[in-house]
């Protein structure tokens, strides 16, 4: 094996048990575990997942909501390799990413570090995996990046073994990612694993709501990426560390705005409370060339509402049609150029409702 | 006439247009106002009209969340009176104010200015009105007084007009009486007059979200008042002026939640959201004597969740059933005693999903 493979001690061995909730805020499929020894063999010798590219804070629902985007997103392949050491993962290789900047040793790499974190949680000690990292998403793009990488890893290893564990561990595992990439938010694996909108509530213990945006109604976002790096703890840091209480208030009715609009599968009020943060977005905008003049531009060009995706560079506008969104794209591209010098590209993508999954397996 | 009339100057003559408004999130009847003249007549000669007790706060939804409870409210008779004079308002007897602290002045009452609101949005000039208000509600006591005051005056003002004004109207109306006794916040008015749970998105223009609770679900407020004042000035400044960022993002996801909850009709989910607050609770809770140890004490008979009413002193926590509710009341009335040396009475209550209503009519 080479440098790109990695061991890690397997926990104590323990057994699965799986219980569905019915809770009406989720069905979540929850694995609890108990110390018998039952490692469960893989029912696939390869698997390709993918995972979707995610919109986190939304405004108001800074650093704890999130939603997944269809059509774009980052695709694993697993398989089981008998030239890579029982319970290690090898990165064979990496499509996609431009610049060569991501590690292929596994505890460097987003994607690994979520597929040995599942291999963890599944006390796999017998089957040594390979894997292959095809980047959809440009890196650093405020369109959870990472995030989709570690979702579709997680997702992928799961299922190769028999999809034994259920979102919230699968969640679990990508945030050990996260932690080490930007921090030890779940607003972008939440949503990148569970498919919608999912509000994180708490992280100990980890409590995930699915909430559900109608099925019989169209939310498209248009998704505008300028040629502009905004590294995401600058922009941490302009952030600021106390909050007057009438901001706090108004933020807090927003989000709480936001989340009945997604419910209610109202797009005209998801606009309008994602485009209202007093908090954030007035700090963050400023770093980003262009953004105030580019939100003015989807408003004016009919946008529900619009802020910054991520911690940017890439903003995000809502709307109920997608031929409106193309237009709303254009204006933004243009104010991009024109307020902010640079050149941008923009994507109308549906509201992805699945989350990771796989899109092909194999037996042979 | 007596000291206890009004006369107010009527703007200037307009006409009412009824529009209906068919977003999801709503179904407001809201009317809009042009000049011309057009004072409409009473279809009525009396009206009596209810308006139930409101929960305004609910932990994280400080100062934007509220909702009604039934059974418990304040009662308002309005008469067309040949002694009045026209375009004016008298208020002819109180009752149920135990302590004799209401001002039978109309302009210093809450029925009062609210009716006197929507008299002046009505263009009333020529009938004069009689009112009597029976208070069902103790003053100060953290279940909307003022507001259900208000809110009845003002659903009796308009019914016995023919209900030409909408839920908009008439929160706007009863605001105005809330901004003489509490403040500019339309928490407890708003649920009082539309019932459920109402949502303040912002106030320019006023945006209420109606926040419907699934029908088939049950939510019981258990509702503990000690015999204590709990003024609402020494309440509110006991508020932090600065929320730290981690604080923010907590509460802010907890109204998420608490508005999901309510949505889906969680009320699991909505008591632990409702028992979360960070923010506002951990600074008036040891103003209200007893307030920790009746929280833990709920708590444990049960409760979902648990957290001041409005502004105090009242505590309500929240369960699914009636019988628990009694049980965890007696817990709570026995901690207020031991821990903060307070009598208190508990009473359990339905979600009121109806709000501020007429109860009976007269054209005799």
């Amino acid at each position: 094996m080479t440098s790109t493979t990695c061991f890690f001690s397997p926990p104590s061995p323990f057994i699965l048990k799986r219980t569905t909730f019915s809770s009406p805020r989720s069905n979540f499929t929850v694995i609890k575990c108990s110390n018998l020894s039952s490692e469960p063999y893989p029912i696939y010798t390869s698997v390709k997942s993918f995972a979707p590219a995610t919109v986190a804070n939304l405004g108001p629902g800074f650093d704890f909501l999130g939603c997944a985007v269809d059509g774009i997103g980052d695709t694993v392949s697993i398989s089981v390799d008998p030239n890579v050491h029982p319970g290690q993962i090898s990165i064979t290789h990496i499509s996609g990413d431009n610049n060569n900047k991501l590690s292929k040793n596994p505890i460097y790499n987003c994607a690994g570090i979520a597929a040995i974190e599942v291999m963890k949680m599944l006390s796999i000690r017998s089957v040594g995996l390979s894997l292959q990292l095809h980047k959809g998403l440009p890196l650093g793009s405020g369109l959870g990046s990472s995030a989709a990488s570690a979702a579709a890893a997680a997702v992928a290893v799961n299922e190769i073994f028999g999809g034994k564990l259920g979102f919230e561990e699968l969640v679990t595992a990508s945030l050990k990612s996260e932690e080490k990439v930007s921090g030890y938010h779940a607003d972008n694996v939440a949503p990148a694993i569970m498919g919608g909108f999912v509000l994180i509530q708490s992280y100990e213990p980890l409590t995930l709501i699915n909430l559900k945006f109608p099925g019989d109604k169209d939310l498209f976002f248009v998704l505008v990426t300028p040629e502009f790096e905004a590294p995401t703890k600058k922009m941490r840091a302009a952030l600021p560390t106390e909050i007057g209480m009438p901001h706090h208030v108004w933020n807090c009715s927003q989000a709480g705005a936001l989340v009945a609009s997604v419910l209610q599968g109202d797009v005209e009020c998801l606009g309008k409370a994602l485009s209202s943060d007093k908090i954030v977005e007035p700090r963050r905008a400023p770093l980003i060339p262009g953004m105030e003049a580019v939100k003015r531009a989807a408003l004016q060009a009919g946008a529900f509402g619009c802020t910054i995706s991520g911690a940017g560079p890439t903003v995000v506008a809502v709307i109920d049609d997608e031929a409106k969104g193309k237009i709303i794209g254009q204006h933004m591209v243009e104010a991009f150029l024109k307020d902010g010098n640079l050149k941008a590209s923009a994507k109308v993508r549906q509201l992805d409702r699945i989350g990771a999954r796989l899109i092909s397996s194999s037996k042979d």
